[in-house]
Formats: C-alpha cells, sequence, structure tokens
C-alpha cells in the first residue's frame, strides 16, 4: 500500500544552465514555489562549478562532455552545488513562502552510491546511484518540506561523489512511487521534444511506448534525446506514473510541454 | 512536559581551527560518533573561508576579529561553510556509523535571524539569532539522525547570514531545552577555563555562579572567556543543564574540561 495514498509527488530536476539565468530562474522558482502538494527539487551545477574551479586554480577534465572528478574537484563541487546553488535556491524558495530542505545524498543517507567502476575511462569521484532512503524522504514531505538535491551523493563509507542530477531525479522518484503517485519533470533548454528540431514550436505533446518506436524509426529524435527518452521509460516501467519535458516554464505551462506516459 | 523524557540531548560546538588540523579533528569527529543518545553538532569556519576568499579575488574585510560580511563574502561563506566544511563532516560522520544531516539555519528555517542593525560598525550580511525550529530539529533527532549545523542562518525573507556559531549553539540549546535535559559543550583550543592562562594544565574542573564572581573579582579570568562565561550563565538561565568547556578531546576526557553550572 502506498503511503503517501491521494496524492501526487512531483519531482522537478532542473540543470545548470537555468540556474545562470537568474531572471528566468526567478520565474521558475515562483512557479514550483506555487505547484500544491508535496514536491522535491533536484538541481544540476554545470558551468559556475568550473568557473569557481577555475579561479582556484583547480584543472577542470571533461570526456565526452562529463568531468572526470579528482579529489580537488569534488571539494570545488561540494562547494558549489552543496554550498553555493543550494543554500541559495533554500534561501529564495523560504522567501517564498516554501519550506524547502538542501540535501546532497549523504545527508540522511538520502542517495547512497557507489563509485563508477573504471573501464575505458576513469571518471573519478563519480558515483552511480545504488540506493534512495525513501523513510527519511518521506518525513521530511510529511513535514510539509521541500527537500531540494544537489547533484552530490555518497557511499557508505562516507565518500562524497558527483553524480548526475537525472539519474537522482529518476532514482528519488522511481523509489518514491512505492508510496506516493510520482510525476517526473526534466526541465532543459527547450520546450520538449520537438518534431523537428531547428522549430522550437515543434513540441510533440505526448508520446507513449508505441510512438516513441515510430519516432525512432522515423529518425525524429536527435542524438541528445535518446538517453533521456530511454531513462524516462525506464522510470515509467518502474513505477514512476507520468513524466514531462519542457522548459523553465514547463510547470505553468501545459500546452508547451511533452508529456511522456507508458 | 518535555517531549524527549529522560534523554540528555548533547550540542556540541566546534571552531574552525579544530577542522583545520586533520589528524585532531578526526579523533574528535571519532568521540563525536561514538557519543550516545540524541546529537546536535555546530560547527565555525574561520580561516578556510577566508583563504577560498582570497584565491577567489574577494576582499575580507574585519573589525576588531570579527568578520564583514558583503555580497561577496557570503557566496564564499555559503561555499565554504554549508558546502566544503558541512557536507565533509556529514560523509565523515556517514563513514563512522554516525547518520548525520548538513544544515543551515535557512533549511526547514531551522535557526531563524536579523540582520544585525547598523551602529559603529556595519557588519553587513551578519545575523542574530531570533528563532529556533525545535519541532524540526526533534524531528530529525526522534529518527536517529544527527543535525550538523553551519554557521550560517536565514531571515524570513530568505536572506542567508553570517551567525556566530557559537550563539547559534546556545539559541539551539536553550530552545531545545523545553523538549529535553540539554548538555552543551564548547570546543575550543584550551582544555577549559584556566587558573593560570600561561598553565595549560591549571584548569578550574567546575564554575557555578558564585565562583564565577569570585574568579572575576580575583581577575582569573582573560579577557577572551569573558563573553564565552557570560554566555554560559545565559544559557544556563535559560534551561540549559550543564555546559562543558574544553579542547577537542573533552567528548572522552572527563578530567580535562571545565563544567559550568549554575
Amino acid at each position: 500500500m502506498k503511503h503517501m495514498e491521494n496524492q501526487t509527488l512531483k519531482i522537478v530536476k532542473i540543470g545548470g544552465k537555468l540556474i545562470e539565468d537568474q531572471k528566468k530562474f526567478r520565474e521558475f522558482l515562483k512557479d514550483f514555489a506555487a505547484l500544491n502538494g508535496p514536491k522535491i527539487l533536484v538541481h544540476g551545477g554545470g558551468k559556475m562549478a568550473t568557473e569557481v574551479a577555475d579561479k582556484l586554480g583547480v584543472k577542470t577534465q571533461m570526456f565526452e562532455g562529463r568531468r572526470i572528478t579528482d579529489a580537488d574537484s569534488i571539494k570545488v563541487i561540494t562547494m558549489v552545488y552543496a554550498g553555493l546553488i543550494n543554500k541559495n535556491i533554500v534561501a529564495d524558495l523560504q522567501g517564498l513562502g516554501a519550506n524547502a530542505v538542501g540535501l546532497t545524498g549523504a545527508d540522511g543517507m538520502s542517495v547512497i552510491s557507489r563509485q563508477r567502476p573504471v573501464k575505458e575511462v576513469d571518471y573519478g569521484l563519480v558515483g552511480d546511484v545504488e540506493q534512495v532512503n525513501a523513510a527519511f524522504i518521506e518525513s521530511l514531505l510529511k513535514q510539509g518540506l521541500i527537500p531540494v538535491f544537489s547533484a552530490i551523493t555518497c557511499t557508505t563509507e562516507g565518500q562524497l561523489l558527483n553524480t548526475n542530477a537525472d539519474s537522482i531525479a529518476a532514482a528519488i522518484a522511481t523509489e518514491m512511487s512505492a508510496q506516493a503517485d510520482t510525476r517526473l519533470y526534466f526541465c532543459f533548454e527547450k520546450k520538449g521534444v520537438l518534431a523537428d528540431a531547428g522549430d522550437d514550436a515543434s513540441v510533440i505533446p505526448e508520446i507513449n511506448r508505441l510512438r516513441y518506436r515510430e519516432l525512432l524509426e522515423e529518425g525524429v529524435i536527435s542524438d541528445g534525446m535518446l538517453p533521456k527518452l530511454h531513462n524516462c521509460f525506464q522510470a515509467l516501467e518502474q513505477g514512476v506514473e507520468e513524466i514531462y519535458l519542457g522548459d523553465y516554464r514547463l510547470l505553468q505551462n501545459e500546452t508547451m510541454r511533452t508529456k511522456i506516459i507508458e
């Protein structure tokens, strides 16, 4: 039985680019604060960490768009993601009357991970999510609190690990789907999945698994969208009810976003 | 009636200097992790924030040993205190089997403050504690979680403020004393209050209000100890049961520390 019956839990993931655009981000936070019912925010960090790293003289190494995280990098990431970005979001939400609590996966062992094994590339201190502590998250939600997760997780041995924010959001949504109906929002640069990559107005309003296969065959889905949609259908398979993809207005603008269902 | 009857809540405050001494800090964390019963850690930051500020090109202005906190400084403090230091303490405690949750006063509005009014000096974004959210802290303690507070608080309008860690620890202890017997530990450089400032072995084992007055009259208490002891007796008056002053071994070494009682 679901503990949080008759309530839809909304999990919203936002990327680093949105956080950097103060005006849009402020608008997004207002929409998020106004959302009814239990909700969770998961945020990335992106370029800001690189900027701080540069100033501190810490080299940023990337491989295929992913950060290689050494001992100095994880310090910078912890400062920027869990400190600067996370606590400013929490304070901003408090100012908007939304009672937020900022977390990493280490806090209450809410998101436990394992260091990614070395294959072709050694990503260093990068984690893959292993376990989400639903009881702790639920205890916060039941008090009307809003967990705000930065993209850092922790091993059972107490090692902080840089972790993909999309994966954290999907893992939390999946785990919490045993307690409540869960709806996952991925907020990115585009207004949704586009039928024509060059036309921002060509948002496909709804995609189910059948349509997804058709779109794949038609070659409509661009390379960047492939892993995102793959993860979406995996999350739906594991219990998440609905997933939405869209830009920073996706919480208010119900006509300009893509809904993904089984 | 106290909600957390028959339990002694221990609140331990540590300074920035201890955090910088890796070996001593590790020993302290082991002792802290091994403490029985509900407990809370409050930590300062100190020199580390100044070092990061220097590297980032943010000027540190001090007045009588206190930091003047402008908009850039509060960003650095949030990175270093709430990010780097706080989350590393949480992860280290997790590695020691102690289930910690890292917080600022903004998280769950756990410690609400007001910006210090400008008198002779404008300290900028510095807060004085106004209110502690005992219900939220108690909800964590009841789950066996260990709140770890960094020295940052938040106004009701959502402004993060740099706040003295001693004051945060005393305010939490005072507020929580309505729910549980509370014991406050101030961990600093000295082994306790010294009868002879030049002799580290001259720790006064116990001081009550009467003895405090005698020591004041005898001129035994040094300038640096005056505000600390004043705050201690204020906390005792407001319901805290016992206060201990000592160095990083004060949790294990019951003979080398000063106990303050009414």
